[in-house]
């Protein structure tokens, strides 16, 4: 089978990919041929990989390409994330909104020249949810809590969701919408998202260095490690149409955590030098944006599919640590751990 | 004050240039010019009066020239309706999601380059509810339902909704999304919406003309009537912001009424052999579509705003009746009754 993955480049599709590699099968099929689209290429290992092909460059200007190329499966992980959103609005409907529309439009003109119906996992985010005057915020949302989001981003998830949907609805594309949690904790540098900090204030310290928490402790939130975000994305592949349920969004597991919670974890991991290394320095603009959110996610449907979020976070603190352990600049990116 | 309405041709959109004409001010400023776009004409009364101006053509094509043009309020009902889009999809995307879009576009450049936020009431639909195996669709669907559209038009609908509610937390437009009703009942010819026979079954007995129901006398349906949809749209422009209440779509006032119930008033109003003009024959594409759609609607925000649905359908069964009785061609309209 030939799959793709948008945003294949990325922290969850680099690790969505090579896990696939790893498995050499989805849903019952040999993997063949893995295409990675992503605006940077992806990392070394995975173009080791004869079955991988990666296309480096903006989707939207794939897209055309795609209208004459079928595949079997796609995960639609690419996206602006919701910082850069924020900052550049017409960058935001771009990227989010337009990048999907043409993508599914390419598979539909596959699909009607005859064509078979693939798969298509689109990574949808717990920020479509947010209060609103007139629809107060549950504490936990659930996977059919109305959504009105207080993001661009958020906004643009959403109505790609409801596209998705029609498109299914249509027989253009089998498209499934999940909402994934803020995965944590994510290696590298910062990047644009106003979560960052949820996985600053655990790779910064593990890496001797501070760490500024923009919110307050006692901020709660829905995180997933990345191993059962990407499990979870297989799953919402691997479930028959009925599985799925719907052509609605799912919500992926969450495990709802304080801020405080997290650096007790860390403590307990990693040991009380490591988690002094965090600060607490109040980001209006941040924290403004993570007020808006839900505090907790809960995931019926997902269960249902046998998925399940960590149990604590100190889980999800050791599955970074193993990670990193495992890579060739261990020593630096743990390097507070000594 | 320069207002505009998209679709300001159509018969909901004609009435409200009416009634706005008549009333000659709006959120207590003068109504001084009143731009009609619309893919035909309006009606020559509108033409005949000196504020209004009439734009003939696609809303898309006219969004360009709309960049540098302000106005103080906008009512964005131009749209392709649902049977047409589920007959052609594109037609759909282009005449609802990219046009609206574009329309928003246009205002954002006005704003951006220093002009005034307009006020921008956006029609959606009570289309955008539906049942999904995931969420299970209430017999009453509220103003924070769930929506999960089960046609083309609801998605776009529904999309829209969150198109302007991000445009609105972004400040670049002042915007307000109001979920129609089935409007009924409608003068002229059958069209191309599913909901088409919900005027037809009173409209063409009433000019001699045999009528096909082509779902059970049982099905239950929200309607609205002309005059108090037209009233509707008027009471959200002149909201304040928080008494619209957040940025979330509101349901316009619904009367849930079931087809027998519709009969029986055509009856009690114009007779038993006018009733008698109403044959039953179910159409599957029809009926299948209308199967999806909620039996009836309530509306606790639009009551705060002071809006009540008529009591009974008589009442509105009447007012197509002196509407009928007031234009030329009366007798043609209402030849059934003679």
């Amino acid at each position: 089978m030939k799959l793709m993955i948008t945003g294949g480049g990325g922290f969850v599709g680099a690790r969505l990919a090579r896990t696939l590699l790893k498995r050499g099968t989805l849903a019952g099929e040999r993997i063949d041929r893995l295409v990675l689209t992503d605006i940077a290429p992806p990392p070394v290992d995975l173009l080791a990989d004869a079955r991988v092909e990666a296309r480096t460059g903006p989707l939207l200007a794939q897209t055309e390409a795609l209208r004459e190329e079928p595949f079997d499966g796609v995960f639609h992980l690419a996206s602006a994330v919701s910082g850069e959103c924020e900052l550049d609005f017409d960058l935001g409907l771009r990227s989010n909104l337009d990048s999907t529309r043409a993508l599914l439009d390419a598979i539909r003109a596959n699909v009607n020249a005859g064509g078979k119906v693939p798969r298509v996992v689109f990574s949808s985010s717990v920020a479509v949810f947010g209060p609103d005057p007139a629809v107060p915020l549950p504490k936990i949302v659930a996977d059919d809590t109305l959504p009105a989001p207080q993001t661009s981003y958020g906004t643009q998830k959403l109505m790609c969701e409801h596209l998705i949907a029609d498109y299914t609805r249509k027989r253009y594309v089998d498209g499934r919408a999940a909402r994934l949690m803020t995965v944590t904790v994510r290696p590298g540098r910062p990047n644009g998202a106003a979560s960052s900090f949820f996985s600053g204030i655990i790779r910064e310290p593990l890496a001797g260095v501070e760490s500024v928490c923009p919110v307050s402790p006692d901020v709660s939130h829905p995180v997933s490690s990345p191993s059962r975000t990407v499990d979870g994305l297989i799953a919402v592949y691997e479930a028959s149409r009925d599985a799925f349920c719907g052509r609605t969004a799912l919500n992926l597991p969450a495990l709802n955590v304080r801020v405080s919670d997290m650096l007790d974890a860390l403590e307990k991991v990693a040991g009380p030098a490591v988690r002094a290394r965090v600060r607490f320095e109040r980001d209006e603009r941040i924290a403004g944006i993570v007020a808006n959110w839900p505090s907790g996610a809960s995931a019926a449907r997902a269960a249902r599919l046998g998925l399940h979020p960590h149990e604590n976070f100190a889980d999800i603190v050791q599955q970074y640590i193993d990670d990193c352990a495992a890579l060739p600049n261990a020593s630096e990116t743990l390097k507070g751990m000594s």
